[in-house]
């Protein structure tokens, strides 16, 4: 007997792939998420390089390109997956290209304080989002995205900064309030449109026959507590949510 | 007997020093060159995280971010070691902003394959450039800035890319050896210009009583080399130098 019959990996096995990938509708949904995922990152080392150009000295600037480098080293991490589970990477992100840049264009800030805000309180959204998501995938899968999502030090300084900024005038603590009152609205807006065009994901969060998820309660559930999360965000920041 | 007398980190000894540094002189060079060498490779991140909004597709995109987060990695290590060696890193760097904004200001890239032999040449004459001073260096230092100056996986991709163009339209090639040949121009123009400004940095070129340097005609050997160099790397571009 040269080879299991129930062997999971027939062409070669060089990947560790849990039972949960026989089923392709869950394969379907990962390759979703991580894609939705990779293409975020990618999108946030556009955006933090972007915005380092308005930092007001050199060490502000590095401080994002140190941020933007550590999104590019995640974007490789979930690329990599991606490619293990044979999906083409840059296929799988391709559905969410057009929901991220429509997000960044209407979100362009118009100075570094509002890049830092943005930068701070659309990560955190969106880490919060995925890591729900994540609760129910297979472990592997699982512990990727968290490592993925892990602060790339954006909090401690974003925090530092944008309270210092509102120390010195504190005008600019009304004008950055309605700056992230906005942000939540656009990111919500296109996790809306994103969700009602990819039918795999929002079946992740909604569960199969075999896979538990979450009826429209505990989905209401989830929505209050990313709202309660972004409100907590905006008051480290010294900022009305 | 607490200390000896013959300690040359009297502050407390963390790093180790060769005993070069207690040359004030050579000390200050070094601190230039890293300054130099680091200011360079942020300006690198920065060009390449802005030449890859460019990219006909994601994949190069990728890869464009993934050579500038390279870039920000050597960044970070020769910020380090310039604290290490008691400097404030930033001061260091600021001499430098200038010439090197000029040559970028004056060589914006027009399309994506002018960004890429941009990066190409640039990079490569840089690295010849500072390689050439290594050679007078402590092995530390010298260590240090050759792992630096380490190809980012540009060589490659980029030989790759331009050769395809070229292959695809004969007419790329001749815009292409222009293009190099004005990128050349700047950067020597720019060269000078730190020479001319950066004492320090000069005399580590030039020698000092107990230390080897270059005289007139050595340098004029080493313009020679980095000409030659310069055209190697045009010809595997697959274009006229």
């Amino acid at each position: 007997m040269s080879e299991s019959p129930q062997d999971p990996t027939p062409q070669g096995g060089r990947v560790e792939r849990p039972v949960a990938f026989e089923d392709p509708a869950y394969l379907a949904a990962v390759v979703d998420l991580l894609g939705v995922i990779s293409y975020g990152e990618m999108s946030a080392f556009e955006r933090l390089a972007e915005d380092a150009k308005m930092a007001p000295n050199l060490a502000d600037k590095a401080e994002l390109a140190r941020m933007a480098s550590t999104e590019f080293g995640h974007f490789d991490r979930l690329r990599e997956r991606l490619a293990e589970l044979g999906a083409d990477p840059f296929e799988a992100m391709s559905p969410f290209q057009k929901p991220f840049d429509a997000f960044h264009a209407r979100t362009a800030p118009s100075d570094w304080l509002e890049g830092l805000v943005k930068a701070y309180v659309g990560d955190g959204l969106a880490a919060d989002f995925y890591r729900e998501i994540a609760a129910f995938l297979d472990t592997g899968t699982r512990d990727l995205i968290i490592e993925s999502l892990a602060d790339a030090g954006q909090s401690r300084f974003v925090v530092d900064r944008v309270r210092g900024a509102i120390a010195d005038d504190h005008r600019v603590g009304g004008r950055l309030a309605l700056w992230g009152r906005r942000l939540m609205g656009e990111a919500l807006s296109q996790a809306q449109r994103v969700a009602a065009e990819r039918d795999a994901l929002s079946a992740l969060l909604s569960g199969g026959v075999d896979r538990p998820g979450m009826d429209l309660a505990a989905i209401g559930r989830l929505f209050t507590r990313l709202t309660e999360n972004h409100s907590q965000r905006m008051e480290a920041l010294g900022l009305a949510a």
